[in-house]
């Protein structure tokens, strides 16, 4: 009875499935238990928790909710901002508030704005609630944070800091420091930076600098033993472009950049892990950019607005190919004839395409890295060119032996081998240039350019191979 | 006249650029100058002096080799690692060998490799002739690190690092940390590394707390005064892969990370901007290959190696391309009568080449960032097929529409709003699947899965279309 058996195979199928599902659940609880009552050998970060409650919440809704008023204020700050929108909306409603600005105000002044904003999309009453709540000093740097744009450096920095004045002795330095720690109010201090009166930033001296000093000595003292410009600080204007930033980091190998306002003042600091998440970020945009993909979108958690900025996409995309349609169109009596031609069309396009696709994402890319200076366009277009004329070349004279083969029509061959060189070549002229302009008109060259690009190679590649059938052919 | 008119302005714009283009060799003259005699207000990165080395090295070959010359050993050894493969060829036929070997001796141990591989890759000889000059403790380091694959964490550790045993006092490590700054053999210090007798990674001190404790303190009881696994280290093991220590930064905002070996112990650790360039080439290789394109050929500076890889993906691309021909070639009798198919056929393809790269590309960096755990495949599948399931059905119609009305064939509206629906589902299912099941077979999901995607969805929507339009409209 083959079907009663793999009814009962597909049983065994779901008891497992089931068991698999259920040791997860287990396996989460464990863990969070193990967390909250700090038995456990391995620390679980923000994500970890974030993944282990979400394992929860499929399971068990109640096992859920219990555990996220059993974490301990801290853990659910640093959970809360890795949440998806929907676990947030449950923090909200089934924690007290007072806890979430203990959670709050456990976070560095950044990740509260963060935090704070993400909470305001939600809920805008309970973001107030929670924001006249904290005390003085945390309102006064998140307005201060909040009033960068979302591009400007000053929105990535945090304003807790290890500072001195000149005139201060390290070992002032170092009280004030160890006061600082033991209330956790500062973490991951690589440098102290030393201000002059005005707070304008004049040096930055790294911990494993400084802790070699003697303590008696002024910080004033301890720049001047040391080698000149030893001390002379790599630093960030609050107002400059996070793209900026993120090149110094790359360039120089920080850790950790002072941020300075106008004056020069020291306003804050950006650390290491705020530039991977925004190398992260950027990588991300560029691939679903080029893919015709909305990175922001993709990120909620309803399929509506992810489907709505991908709609948009192939809806340009449709306007496109009608228009390589219309031009197809041109040329009905042509097909009709040789109907070899409509058998033939979509190698043409498709190559070409591939062709202009490459030269393009290398393009994007490059310019993204900073690889593509002004002056180097030349250069870029120079090798690409030179690229799509080899490739063109051989794949021309390759697909013209194959079409006069498979239809027996030697001039046929010509036709195909001329109209994949011609599209070829404007394919990787394209796929250069659209970019370098984008980029020049300040326009994302990631954004729209791949639509535009194979609208072109397909409207190039269409008309020159049919036109050319057409004249020569016919 | 006119003629003259143009010509004098080709004239003139050939004097702008000229002039552009002598501005840039003085600018960068400058800044090399005031990078070598010390007087710059900012200092130069090794990739600065690599880009002003290639604006020298256009203008005036002997310029560029006398600054090749001048520039101090530190500075060249940073330029060498950042310079394309032809200068670094120019650096070894000009500088004499002591200097490569001062050059060399200036860098971290994990640069030492990195940079005696690549000379390795042009001049064999000239790499073990340096290797031969470096002092006992450089070479065992380079021995060490060159035994690791180029996945595992040890091949990106630095050897260098700040220690101290269990017994030692503050002080001693303190002084030990004194030496070592003043000869310059240790840079971006932000833990010590407590360990055994027997060198086990016992514990990590950060420098901010090691600071505020007494120095005549023992490592010891410094650990014993602090909270309870205050000071448990995070680690990597030498054998971990380096995309796992690259999440480990990620998730725990590290700057450091110190590397043990199967024993526990420590062997070394690995900085923040490792990482940095880890995670930018994964996003630039994930970019390249889903456009078929080399992320290590273009780095090339020939052209030869970058068109050869691209040629590799044009010919699967010509191959798969002439399958879905083949398609389309049973049908030849159906578009003799209908023409209106081979005008219409490329929107098919096109949309749901369109609609399959997006949830690819969605699918691919998902499971990059690690945000696709093997129990959430289906979880995702669902989402992409209820993208694509709205999405095709919108399309479906509106292209139904479009046909009728552009042909007038009621008959047509309704077979390409079917082809266009069943041919979008399809991509959709498949974009998701194919990344998954590569994934899943420990294949890169990046690598080939956009030829493979348009492959198949050519296949299907010429198919579903033209099969559809023999069926009802023949």
């Amino acid at each position: 009875m083959p079907k009663n058996e793999s009814n009962s195979k597909t049983n065994d199928e779901n008891d497992i499935q089931k068991k698999e599902l259920h040791e997860d659940f287990l396996e989460a609880k464990e863990l969070l238990d193990s967390h909250i009552n700090e038995t456990s050998e391995d620390e679980l970060s923000g994500v970890d928790i974030t993944e282990h409650l979400k394992t929860l919440k499929k399971h068990d809704e109640d096992e859920y909710t219990s555990y996220l008023e059993k974490l301990d204020a801290e853990s659910l700050a640093d959970a809360a901002i890795e949440m998806p929108e929907h676990m947030l909306k449950d923090v909200l409603e089934n924690v007290p508030k007072e806890k979430l600005v203990e959670a709050m105000e456990e976070l560095e002044s950044d990740d509260q704005v963060e935090l704070l904003e993400y909470i305001d999309d939600i809920d805008e009453v309970k973001a107030r609630e929670i924001f006249d709540e904290l005390d003085d000093d945390d309102k006064e740097d998140i307005l201060k944070l909040s009033n960068y744009d979302e591009d400007e450096a000053g929105a990535y920095m945090q304003i807790e800091l290890f500072k001195a004045n000149l005139d201060e002795t390290v070992k002032e330095a170092v009280d004030r420091l160890r006061s600082l720690r033991h209330t956790g109010e500062l973490e991951s201090v690589y440098q102290l930076f030393a201000v002059d009166k005005k707070g304008v930033l004049k040096y930055s001296i790294p911990l494993a600098d400084l802790i070699i000093y003697n303590f008696s000595l002024t910080i004033d003292e301890v720049v001047r033993s040391a080698k000149e410009d030893e001390f002379r600080p790599k630093f960030a204007q609050d107002s400059e472009h996070i793209d900026d930033v993120v090149t110094k980091f790359e360039k120089f190998d920080l850790s950790v950049l002072p941020v300075v306002d106008s004056r020069g003042v020291l306003v804050g600091r950006i650390t290491t892990d705020d530039i991977h998440d925004i190398i992260q970020e950027r990588a991300t945009e560029q691939i679903y950019n080029l893919a015709g993909v909305d990175d922001e979108a993709e990120e909620e958690d309803t399929l509506f607005k992810a489907g709505k900025a991908r709609a948009i996409w192939l809806l340009l995309n449709l306007f496109t190919a009608l228009i390589a349609s219309f031009i197809i169109g041109f040329f009905d009596k042509t097909i009709e004839t040789i109907v070899a031609l409509a058998i033939l069309m979509p190698i043409v396009s498709g190559m070409s395409g591939n062709a202009g696709t490459q030269a393009l994402t290398v393009t994007v890319r490059r310019l993204a890295l900073g690889e593509i200076e002004f002056n180097d366009k030349k250069g870029v277009l120079k090798k690409e060119i030179g690229i799509v004329l080899v490739n063109g070349l051989v794949f021309a004279c390759l697909l013209g032996i194959v079409a006069y083969i498979w239809f027996d029509i030697a001039m046929l061959g010509v036709v195909i081998a001329c109209a994949m060189f011609i599209s070829i070549m404007f394919a990787g002229f394209l796929g250069t240039v659209i970019p370098l302009t984008l980029k020049k008109l300040n326009i994302d060259p990631a954004v729209g350019s791949s639509v535009l690009l194979t609208a072109l190679t397909d409207i190039i590649g269409f008309f020159s191979f049919l036109g050319l059938a057409t004249w020569i052919l016919l």
